[in-house]
């Protein structure tokens, strides 16, 4: 031992005074080797989660044009691609530094524009900048997907995209940095893994304000009580939206693991889509038992919303659950969307696609269900979240759609609404030879 | 050259006197960085093949919704994200392990529920555990998707999910731990590199028992040998449908090599993508051909089918055929096609969306076509392989649907089916404004 | 340092005398894992990309089917698979090596069949062949798609193909030749980055001899001038090509950086993706703005072709410039669709889908702003390229199509064409139960 040691620090001491030999520069090689490997796997997965996420947009798209009526069917269309430019611009020019630069425990970042490495420069940290914003910037625009929905078939085109402008722009920003940006509910200890809560919940909040606020369709509810059907023009669209979503999902959750360069890490994100996957299930069979209990029929969308509500439910936790939790989570996901629909109905909240059941109650659900799995979690610190996400979107998207309202004003006339959003607003319709 | 040598010897001297000398540690190291590099490359390989091969489930959605009528389309929408579900679910507390654990040359593997290495935990393996699953998973979903399209506008939704359950949770995991699992067929030189057999010939066989209890829609075939055309409702969403599946087919085979971790794989992967795609070239352009030579005419459904059956024909194996060779057995998947849907039409056998002659023909044809490129298939085994297959699964599969028909039912009464599925089982008609 | 360097100066010595001595054998193996991680990168990168690209194959089918009139949808499906098989079986027998092989500042390759490296053999450099290929033939068909919107509902099946074969196998190979294959305009300093001008002013050059020669469709202008709108029959399935061909646009610039094995190229790809979406978001707002002002309506179908517009103009330098320029890059293709679609409605160009503007037009503005941020190009450079593309597509494709004209004829029957190509050429109809 005595020998080995001494050969041992013989060799070291000659390293040290030559300084530069090759066998110390190759350890550091070696490292340097392993940690650009795991940069580009870090990338890549926010390149792959960031594509995934996008085509989320279209999901919404889908989704949204088959739930609405035919005569609404082009401005529901032109107003998901508009949102989705206009989150991009947004969290461009605002958002990203809002949510990321400089909250230290605080309550929102800087306005300073961002700025990224020279082309053909290599970045430091564990990413490339721009991956990173790309997927934080998808995640933006899929908060405001999630209102335009609810909102569908009475809200005017440009003030609906200004409230987009700001909620993408702003509020999501500001309310994000809170726990993404390392503000004062991280310090907390409140855990939201993909955004249960900072996406889905902030979307739904910021909904059910404009649902309120904009009141019912006409005709939707009667005096007397009755709730008049409105049936989706195009159930197939809605069901690829769906798949649209689910598969979007697994970049959603599985990009939120933020790394992947290593067995440890990639292995969590095999876990996470399993988890996200079996969740959705979940949600979909839930669904399902339930409405043939309570109704002897199988609704299509609320099946196809059970999934989404699956999905929403596990979001906030998808790596620590077992298999079979992530089931039970999703499953009663999917149980809320099938309870809560009718409920809106009675409360006469009109929501054409059913968002706020699928994307805020959820996202609440999913929120609290951390704490069945990650120890981190405390209920105390998961209510703080929820209700702070609460308070701020309601009061400042409320805030944002009473200005619009008593401005330039939020809906459309009533004979407009009668006409369909695409003869008045749009002149293009959607299907003008089939209807 | 012994100066060379003697230096040499002595440093090696030095090395194993120490036994931790830098260089020998760094061996090691640079072993497992590069073990642990190929450990990500795989997983991911498994994710993005996954996901590619997750959204076949929307590719058979769309190509199902848009080839049955109008009244069956919501019914159809519902069945595919069902049974996608139901897959996934089944997988997982049966199949999986069914499939997979201490098969061992035998018929079947074990009822143990199987366990996921905790999060945080790097797995042991060439790959993390949980992508693996999810990757077999998706394919198990596959076959069932295949059935669904045969059986539609007639069978009642609840037996139709219990045989997917059924099908996905025992009937495919015990055939395909045969060949994957590491069972007889393995033994026995059978080759089906991502599952002409395994996958679509068993789905195929699934959907021919199917078809043939079930028997035709009222009205498909007269008395007097006619055939009553019944012509899909949505033409581009069963061409949505059909590039979907072309593009998850990328996922299906080019997954299948398991492996993306070194150069001979990555080679190998995209020998694969350009097969892949040219035989679903060959396979419609073949068809393409045929019918003009045949009918003077296009039928387009005809010509995305043949696409399908190009992909399915060269399934079994996409690596080691040229690429000329390749186009030749996609072609034949097209010819198949063409020639087998009147065949069956004659047959009095009701395939809605020609499942049958583009999974199950095209896939015994891909098979069998392993032995032009393959010097480790034998005619013989791959016979040996495709019989096996068809005996068990027509057994299995023909059992359970008549244990359903004489207990809770098949087929929904003909005025229903008059009706159709989506207003007496769904209650949601898929286009209320158009038809 | 005296020191240091001496003992350097030994160790050295001693490694050059011994020849094999393991520090020097670590570093071969050092250099050789990080040469074949990137190895595996850059495959991936290809094969991503390419998967991403193939299903633009499917957006620009679902745009095409969704822009042309019902009668004719069947027909566009068709027309769209078609395409895309041609080319790949094009592009395998004669495209790659007339475009890649033995160009050598010359204007054509040779035409000798391409082979691949055998399977489960590692490749000779940074790529696996076969992926560049996969990544190639997907450009090639992209290529291909451009023309087919543009004259639709007018020509006759075959022709159409005929004129893709050529396309695909000569025309688009060589003169793609000329700068990505190192031949002659590459010597001059031409930058295309991803192909504003190679691939989408080559298709719109192809489309508009197309539009001009087979002239426009029956009604569509009438002698006093009128413009008769013919609207798309289905806009959700536009607005979904859209989002598939943006989804596909991050695989189309992205992928070609060509390289990913590092953190400076993992890097460039991020910023490509922001880039690629900023500018396609400048597109969309853009085009909406000036509409409002114009028209003080929303055409939902311009701000779709605004999208694709500023995907166009980014394409030929999605990595040099800041988000700001990329957004003004995106937003001048934007107004330019708003513009140049009524003024050739004035010139009675009949082009169904807008592909004259938002790959012709968008296309030399892009190449055009190259200036703009990239300093090695020169307004010289760019300008000669855009006219040599112009002129040798514009005399191929005039060439081609007047001989597909006088001899088997383009176009189809005025009594076909009122019919429907649907009924007239293919015999399904695409929405049986809605017209």
């Amino acid at each position: 031992m005595i020998t080995r040691n001494y050969l041992l620090i013989l060799i070291t001491a000659i390293m040290t005074v030559t300084g530069s030999l090759p066998v110390a520069a190759q350890e550091v090689t070696l490292q340097s080797v392993q940690a650009e490997t795991a940069f580009v796997f870090n990338t890549l997965l926010f390149l792959i989660g960031g594509f995934l996420v996008m085509f989320m947009a279209a999901g919404f798209a889908m989704l949204e044009a088959g739930l609405v009526r035919s005569k609404n069917v082009s401005m529901q269309c032109l107003k998901n691609i508009a949102l989705y430019s206009i989150s991009g611009i947004m969290f461009w020019c605002l958002g990203y530094s809002l949510m990321y630069s400089g909250v230290d425990g605080g309550y929102l970042g800087t306005f300073v524009p961002y700025s990224w490495p020279d082309a053909g420069a290599a970045n430091e940290g564990d990413y490339a900048v721009a991956s990173d914003w790309f997927f934080q910037m998808v995640f933006c625009a899929a908060t405001a997907s999630i209102v335009s929905g609810t909102v569908a078939e009475r809200i005017k085109l440009w003030p609906f995209l200004l409230f987009v402008a700001v909620l993408t722009g702003v509020i999501y920003p500001i309310s994000g940095s809170w726990k993404w940006g390392g503000g004062w509910l991280d310090a907390q200890g409140f855990q939201d893994f993909a955004g249960s809560t900072i996406v889905h919940s902030v979307g739904g909040w910021a909904a059910l304000t404009g649902a309120l606020i904009l009141e019912a369709r006409k005709g939707k509810y009667s005096k007397d009580g009755k709730v008049q059907a409105m049936p989706g023009s195009n159930i197939p669209l809605a069901t690829l939206g769906t798949f649209i979503l689910w598969l979007g999902w697994f970049g959603f959750n599985g990009g939120s693991q933020l790394a992947l360069g290593d067995n440890a890490n990639a292995s969590d994100v095999s876990r996470i889509f399993v988890n996200t996957n079996l969740a959705a299930a979940g949600g979909v069979i839930a669904a399902m038992f339930l409405m043939q209990i309570i109704y002897r029929k199988q609704d299509v969308t609320l099946a196809l919303n059970g999934a989404l509500a699956g999905l929403v439910s596990i979001t906030a936790e998808p790596l620590m659950p077992s298999p079979f939790l992530s089931i039970l989570i999703g499953s009663v996901g999917g149980l809320i969307v099938v309870i809560a629909v009718p409920v809106l109905d009675k409360l006469k909240i009109d929501d054409v696609v059913g968002a706020i059941p699928v994307h805020l109650l959820a996202g609440i659900w999913g929120t609290i269900a951390v704490v069945f799995s990650n120890t981190d979690a405390t209920l105390n610190a998961q209510l703080t979240g929820i209700l702070a996400y609460g308070a701020f979107t309601v009061v400042a998207s409320t805030t944002l759609w009473l200005l619009l309202k008593y401005t330039i004003g939020l809906r459309v006339s009533e004979e407009e609404e009668y006409l369909g959003l695409d003869k008045s607003e749009i002149g293009v319709e959607a299907y003008p030879e089939f209807v």
